[in-house]
C-alpha cells in the first residue's frame, strides 16, 4: 500500500482536468506560438487562453500575468527586477520566515552570505564588499523579525521604510506553518510612502481567496506545482505601471517580459489549474479544512498536550505543522512508512539544519526538532487521515511514550 | 489538408517515445525530488536517469549538466554568469549572427541599446551610462562580423581578445542559414589565452553530432523543443571547474546551480530525447540531408537562379534558406496555405525587420526581403517535399515569374 500522502506543501499531484488539458500539446498541437503559421497559432491561443484564466483568478488583466517556470523564477523576476533598475543602494525590506526563493534572492543582492535570523529584533544586513560575486549589486536588506506565530506586522514594515526602499517582499501564507501575513495592511503602509509590494503566493493561491486588489500589492508569485498543475510553470503578475529589469533577455516573448519559447504544455496545465479553483475554491477550502481538524482532533486526543505551530486563525486550511517534544522529526518520518510528510520544508529534506521558520518563531528547540509538518489536500479522504493519524501516533508513542494520553 | 510542416527549426513536434517517457510523470508519479519520501524519490530517480541521458548524449559527466527552463535560460545564465563573477570592465567576445537569446544578453551587460551590428568590421560596443537598466553591469563587447557564408573564424577571435576578456560566445550552428561555426578551432584559440568558451547548440544537438570534448568547450546550451521534446525544457553544460554566478536564487536543487523546483515531467522528456538522438543520430542526420537535397533541387529546376543561404558545406542537414530575389517573404508565406515555414527566425515573425543574421552576411537587399527558411525533420517525408516544392514552385512563380526557368 503506498503511503498517505500528507506532503501536499511540498507539491500536488496533477488534477485529471489538468492532465486532460496538456495532453493536446503533448501529442498533437506541437507549433511555436511566435510562428505565424496555423501550427503556431494554435499554441499562441492556448497560451492565451491560459493567461485570461491566471488573470481572472487573481483579478487581473492578462496583460499583467508574465509566465515563468516556476514560483522561484516569479520571486527571482520581481525582486532582482525592481532591484536592477534602481541599482546600487537600494534597500530592500522582507521577514524572516520568507521562502529560500525570497530570501536567498534578497541575500544575494544584499551580498549577505549569513542567513539572516531574527531573533526579536531587526536585522540590518549591510553590503559587503568582500565577496566576489555580490560586487555589482550593493542594496541593504532588513529581514523583519516574526512574532511566535510567524507574524509580520504592516507597523514593523512601515518602521523599516527609508528613504532608500525599493521594495517589501512579505509571502502571503508560510510554507511549514501555514501563517497568513496581514498583506493588506503591509500593502497600505508601503504605499503610504510610495513603495512597490511583493507578495509570494505560492502556497495561498488555491487554499485561500488570492486577488491582486484585495491583497493591494503590485507583484505577485504563483507556483503550477502547489495548485495541481505541474512542477516546471508559474507566474508572476505584474501590476500596470511597474518596471522591471529583466531576468531573461533573448527574443520578445511575453510581450517582452520575458525571453524563451513559451512553455506551451505546462502553461496549459497551469490556466485549466486556476481555472478549476476559480470555480472550486470555496468547497475545496472547506474540504482541506475538514480534513486538517479531523487530523489534528485525532493527534491531540492522543497527545494532550500537542503543540501545533502557526497563527491559532490565521492560518491556511490544509497545513498542520506539530511539534513532539524529544522527538526527532526525521527519526519519526523514517519510521513512518505509511505517511508520506516532511520535517520542515521539503527544500530541505536533504540538510540537517534546523528549520528557519521555526526558529524565527522562537519556538524551543526540543520543540523545533521535533516538527513535523503535515499538509493535506484536495484528494485526502477522511479514511487516509484515520489512517495516518493511528500510524503518526503509534510511532511517536513508542519513540516518546511520555507524551501519551494516560 | 493540414500544411507540410517545414518549420522544424522554429520548434519540433515531440517524439512519440519523448511523449510515453513523460506520461507516467503527469498521470502517476507527481513528487517533489527534494522529497525524502518514496513519493519524491521516484521523481528524483526520473531526473537524475535524464540527467544521465544528457550527459550521455555530450559525452560529459553527469554533474556538468544542469536543467534549466530552455535554451534561453541556458545561454542567460552561462554568460551573466561568466560576466557576474568578473564585475565591471568584463570583455565579450561573440558573432554577429548569434541567437536573440545570446546577443540580446550580451547587449543588456554592456549596455548597448542599439542592435550590434558588424557590416565588415569589428564593432566595438562600450558600456553607456545613460541607459538606466545597465548602470551596475559594465560589460564591454566585441561582436564580430561574419564573411558571406555566416562564418567566423577563430582568428577573429584570437585578435578580439583583450587582457578584460572574460567569455568567448559563438553558436555552434546558425538557426536561419544552417552554418555550422569552427568551434573546435575557436575554442583553442580561446583557450591559448586561457578564456573560457561558451557555445549555444539548440540548433545543432539531434542534427549533428555534438560532444563536449569534441568541440572543447566549456558552457554549452541545449534546447529541448529543437530537439523533439517539450518546449520549457533545456540544459547547460558546465565544465568541472567552471563558476558561474546564479542566476536563478533559492533553495539547493541542482547541487545548488539552479533553484527551482525540478520540472520533472519535461526533464524526463528531454532525457529520453537525448536517448534517441545518442541511438540513432546517423540515421536521423542521413535522413534529413536527403529530404532537404530533395527540396533544394526541386527548387533549383525550377529556379535555376536560385540563391541558398549559408556554407555551401559546412551546413546542418536540415536547413534551406533560400532567396527568391523581387519576392516578399511574408507575402510568399501568406500564399502558401500548403506549406508552413519561416522567414528569417520565427522569434521574429511578428517584426517587419530584416533579419540581422542574412544583414551580417551582406545578403544584398532584394535577396534579403525574399528569403524563406525552409527545415526539414524526422518526421518529413518524401511526399511532403513534393508537395511543398510543387506549392513554393507556383506562388513564387505567380509573384514573380521571371525567376521560373523557360
Amino acid at each position: 500500500m503506498t503511503p498517505v500522502y500528507l506532503d501536499y506543501n511540498a507539491t500536488t499531484p496533477i488534477d485529471p482536468a489538468v492532465a486532460e488539458a496538456m495532453l493536446p500539446f503533448i501529442h498533437q498541437h506541437f507549433g511555436n506560438p511566435s510562428s505565424g503559421h496555423e501550427y503556431g497559432q494554435r499554441a499562441r491561443q492556448a497560451v492565451e487562453e491560459a493567461r485570461h484564466e491566471v488573470a481572472a483568478l487573481l483579478g487581473c488583466h492578462d496583460d499583467e500575468i508574465v509566465f515563468t517556470s516556476g514560483g522561484t523564477e516569479a520571486n527571482n523576476y520581481a525582486i532582482k527586477g525592481i532591484a536592477g533598475l534602481a541599482g546600487p543602494g537600494a534597500h530592500i525590506i522582507t521577514s524572516a520566515v520568507e521562502h529560500p526563493a525570497v530570501i536567498e534572492v534578497c541575500r544575494f543582492l544584499s551580498g549577505s552570505a549569513p542567513p539572516p535570523k531574527a531573533l526579536g529584533q531587526v536585522t540590518e544586513v549591510e553590503p559587503e564588499g568582500g565577496e566576489f560575486h555580490t560586487k555589482t549589486r550593493g542594496c541593504s536588506l532588513t529581514c523583519l523579525p516574526v512574532d511566535e506565530h510567524g507574524m509580520v506586522t504592516a507597523r514593523q514594515v512601515a518602521d523599516a521604510i527609508t528613504g532608500n526602499t525599493v521594495l517589501v517582499t512579505i509571502m502571503h501564507a508560510n510554507n511549514e506553518v501555514g501563517t497568513i501575513e496581514p498583506i493588506r495592511e503591509i500593502a497600505d503602509a508601503a504605499h503610504a510612502r510610495g513603495i512597490p509590494v511583493h507578495t509570494d503566493c505560492a502556497q495561498s493561491v488555491g487554499k485561500i481567496p488570492v486577488n491582486v486588489d484585495d491583497l493591494g500589492v503590485d507583484l505577485l508569485s504563483i507556483a503550477g506545482h502547489k495548485l495541481y498543475s505541474p512542477k516546471g510553470v508559474g507566474a508572476l503578475y505584474v501590476r500596470r505601471g511597474v518596471a522591471l529589469e529583466k531576468l531573461m533577455h533573448g527574443a520578445g516573448h511575453e510581450n517582452n517580459w520575458r525571453a524563451g519559447t513559451e512553455n506551451v504544455i505546462l502553461i496549459a496545465g497551469l490556466g485549466q489549474a486556476c481555472r478549476l479553483i476559480r470555480d472550486n475554491l470555496a468547497s475545496y477550502e472547506e474540504h482541506m479544512k475538514r480534513m486538517r481538524d479531523r487530523l489534528e482532533t485525532a493527534l491531540r486526543d492522543a497527545f494532550p498536550g500537542l503543540h501545533v505551530n502557526g497563527h491559532p486563525r490565521n492560518r491556511l486550511p490544509n497545513t498542520s505543522s506539530v511539534s513532539f517534544p524529544g522527538a526527532e522529526a526525521n527519526h519519526v518520518l523514517d519510521q513512518l512508512d505509511g505517511v508520506a510528510a516532511s520535517a520542515g520544508a521539503a527544500c530541505h529534506s536533504d540538510r540537517v539544519e534546523l528549520s528557519s521558520v521555526l526558529e524565527a518563531m522562537r519556538v524551543p528547540l526540543e520543540y523545533a526538532k521535533g516538527t513535523i509538518r503535515l499538509s493535506v489536500g484536495r484528494y485526502t479522504t477522511p479514511d487516509e487521515i484515520d489512517r495516518a493519524a493511528a500510524e503518526i501516533v503509534r510511532i511517536v508513542t513508542s519513540q516518546i511514550p511520555s507524551l501519551a494520553a494516560s
